[in-house]
């Protein structure tokens, strides 16, 4: 034995005798002794570098996939995308990456978190932050005035000149008919103005340049209470305490479209041009979401800012609401699950003429959206199924590998989702295991009587029912045993 | 007129004699002299900061996909999920980047073109170059021995220790049933392998340290003559001229299974170990893929190597081949549309203990695919809908918006895709026309008579047939009219 071989093996029994202690519940300290000799000994053995040649992750912030968390990522998508296409969107796609001055200047705050690439040969890249930047560079490039487009399944955007509030009510709605089909518990969609928050702003006496410095500290009073955020902008922010709760008094307030109506009435407000106009405008959004029988999910928020610099108008943000019923289960971390807003300047920055093409738009919050659905079915401790297949082709003795082969190849020929055991004389009862485990239905067992027959068995895995079906008939029969099973939801 | 202003005006009429010149045929060298003048005073002109402040581009080898392309790539990728899922896949996916250490040695001679991120915080990381290098990386990580999957709709692999060439023929014939499935034009798909072209090199006489800087020689054959691969062999790479002869005798074959049993009693390939194996796996998976039914689709290639460092069995690659029904289109660009092979030795690469996972899989061209599929239907001048929306929601007269906003919102919550004007009192005739330009078969008229009646106006674009349809069987007709134009193909 070398000397690294006598020290593995070392290690090896101390972390047994540390598992041992373990299991039989040994006092803490005595464990820890234990442990830290199994250090010792590891640090003496150093890294075996012949044998880890890699880390294996993924780079921070990122995540695979798992089959389960990509069947759950599906369902998603999918009721996501057929709203979308309800609703008569294109499609267009664009890189992962965009030249680095693409993305410069439009996220405010939040610029520091994208990634840059290596200079390419002169060109320098970032990696898309999101896909509102990448889709109003794509408008101004292709000199696009008009177009309602969503882009891989999460962002809707409708751009061109309309009449106020049309396409900003249609987003709303895409929203909450995205949240109901989800079936992800009650929410709740705030709804605000970036031209109601800056008139509300100067009125209350903060300097112009303070604008968006102090918007991001507005935006945080969903996490924080109101004296830390007015500690913000008193003590980092440099504003006067008598500002902050001006203020203060205006965005603690919240309420459906009798706000709106109030704060038409607020003598300072309503002498604010900006003010003025989001106002008036949010009452005609307000009409118009009657109309589609969703006011009842919207609450005017005045506390709502959205920390992107690029947003103009109308903005707003659904939250899930913790429901009664839920109470049992785990916390599902309330918050946003979609977001979006009107941004009307963005595609002007990129054209070399300025002109500007109106946009107004909504991104789902996919990734919180899927965390919440997979908590949901662990919880519930549902089964997922990864995959889709129908029938297993299977045999009963031995040496029929090539009568699979030939029948689960006529399967897939004629569209059945088919798979076959990759062995050449797998057992029965493994083969009607697999099905168990994958969720399949049906198996179609091969025999020898059975082929001098011209028949095959067709087996219910969960009855466990056999019957005889002529070969000729096996794909209509499985067809019309899946049939029901063919809906997604 | 300032005096950049007065420059401008001449680089436009400068401009407009070129373009003058050109439509009237002038010679060459008269153009060229106006064209030189225009480039001069452009040159005088300069960049003009203040207006172009972007470069409107996309990285260097990137591109867009307008909602045009992106329906041609949707049809193009449930051609291949519905083959993955038929074949029982499971889907997983995994970040856009990897550690750079990840990619490092997998490649070979394309590791060049991997694009490198900045250092984010220690972590130097790595665009991910193919799929199967994250996929083995994704299954050493979780300890997986055992999975079909596909990744974002192009790639299938199946990973696990099975008896030989049953998986191996499965990719095969999914590879088929895919380029069958997507009709563009007759196919073949060239099947070679490692172990019989390394054994190859041996009995001529190639030194181990060059078997791979040959094979990438060799991959060149399909491209290039075996005059031009000898030149490299040789001069460049330094191979004896009898060596580089004995390897063309062999690589200019191919054919079928009667090339592999002719092969199979050449005395010096059957002398090697290697060869043998690879020849005799070759013929088993002739013997499967006959009862697939794919046979006539496989040629046996000894040119075929492939590029990539990580095949350690079957390789094989699908390309197009130029029927004459073609002869009048466009040319297409013949080359390979899909490829794949077995690799059972990168996982183990990642695995700390060195545990192989055998693997075998396959990826398809999708983005050489799109431009095939796309050059066709622009070659027939065939209209591709960008969109599915069944209906528009119109208007006879003024003053409707409230209705229309009710209805279309109705048909939105009875699944119906429906779009309407964005506009308060758009005309008539431009809703109509509308419809045409977007493909929108029907529309849903809304007109005072109607509203008191109880009934919408419903039109057939293409027949311009209108019949009253009452309000509460609005939904079902759209449904019954649009039931046969659901079909994507």
């Amino acid at each position: 034995m070398t000397e690294r071989a006598t020290l593995e093996e070392l290690v090896r029994l101390q972390g047994e005798r540390v598992r041992g202690l373990k299991q039989q519940k040994a006092s803490a300290e005595q464990i820890e002794e234990e442990v830290s000799k199994l250090l010792k000994l590891k640090a003496q053995l150093g890294p075996d570098e012949s044998k880890q040649k890699f880390v294996l992750k993924t780079p921070k912030g990122t995540r695979d996939y798992s089959p389960r968390q990509m069947a759950v990522r599906e369902k998603v998508f999918d009721v996501i995308i057929r709203c979308f296409k309800r609703h008569g969107a294109e499609v267009i796609d664009t890189p992962v990456f965009e030249l680095k001055e693409t993305l410069t200047g439009k996220y405010g705050e939040d610029s520091k978190l994208i990634y840059d690439l290596k200079d390419q040969g002169g060109e320098l890249l970032s990696l898309r932050y999101d896909l509102t930047v990448p889709f109003a560079r794509y408008l101004a490039m292709n000199k696009l005035t008009n177009i309602k487009r969503y882009h891989i399944a999460k962002d809707f955007d409708i751009a061109g000149q309309f009449d106020p509030m049309i396409p900003d009510a249609e987003c709303l709605k895409i929203m909450c008919e995205i949240l109901s089909s989800l079936q992800i518990g009650d929410f709740l969609v705030k709804v605000n103005d970036r031209r109601i928050l800056d008139g509300m702003f100067a009125i209350c006496g903060v300097p112009d340049s303070k604008f968006r410095t102090i918007c991001s500290s507005v935006d945080k009073l969903d996490k924080v209470s109101w004296d830390e955020v007015k500690n913000e902008m008193v003590g980092e922010k440099g504003l006067a305490p008598k500002v902050a709760d001006r203020i203060g008094d205006y965005i603690q307030q919240h309420g459906g479209v009798s706000l709106v109506e109030q704060l038409l009435q607020d003598p300072k407000l309503s002498q604010n041009k900006q003010a003025l106009e989001g106002l008036r405008d949010l009452k005609l959004l307000f009409e118009y979401l009657t109309l589609f029988g969703i006011d009842d999910k919207i609450s005017f928020d005045l506390s709502l800012a959205r920390g992107l610099d690029y947003y103009t108008g109308v903005i707003y943000e659904a939250v899930l609401l913790q429901t009664p019923a839920q109470a049992g289960e785990e916390p599902l971390g309330v918050g946003s699950v979609a977001a979006g807003g009107r941004y009307d300047g963005l595609v002007g920055m990129f054209d070399p003429k300025g002109r500007k093409v109106p946009c107004v738009g909504l991104s789902i919050g996919v990734e919180r959206i899927f965390s919440i659905v997979e908590q949901r079915l662990e919880a519930l401790e549902e089964k997922v199924r990864t995959t889709e297949t129908q029938v297993l082709v299977a045999s009963a003795q031995k040496k029929l590998l090539e009568e699979r082969l030939k029948l689960v190849s006529e399967l897939w020929d004629a569209g059945i989702k088919a798979e076959l055991i990759y062995k050449k004389n797998p057992k029965l009862l493994n083969q009607l295991q697999y099905c168990e485990e994958a969720g399949i239905p049906l198996v179609a067992i091969i025999g020898e009587q059975e082929l001098k027959d011209g028949v095959i068995k067709l087996r219910s895995v969960a009855s466990r029912e056999e019957v005889d079906v002529r070969r000729e008939d096996l794909v209509e029969e499985i067809k019309r045993r899946t049939s029901q099973s063919l809906c997604i939801c």
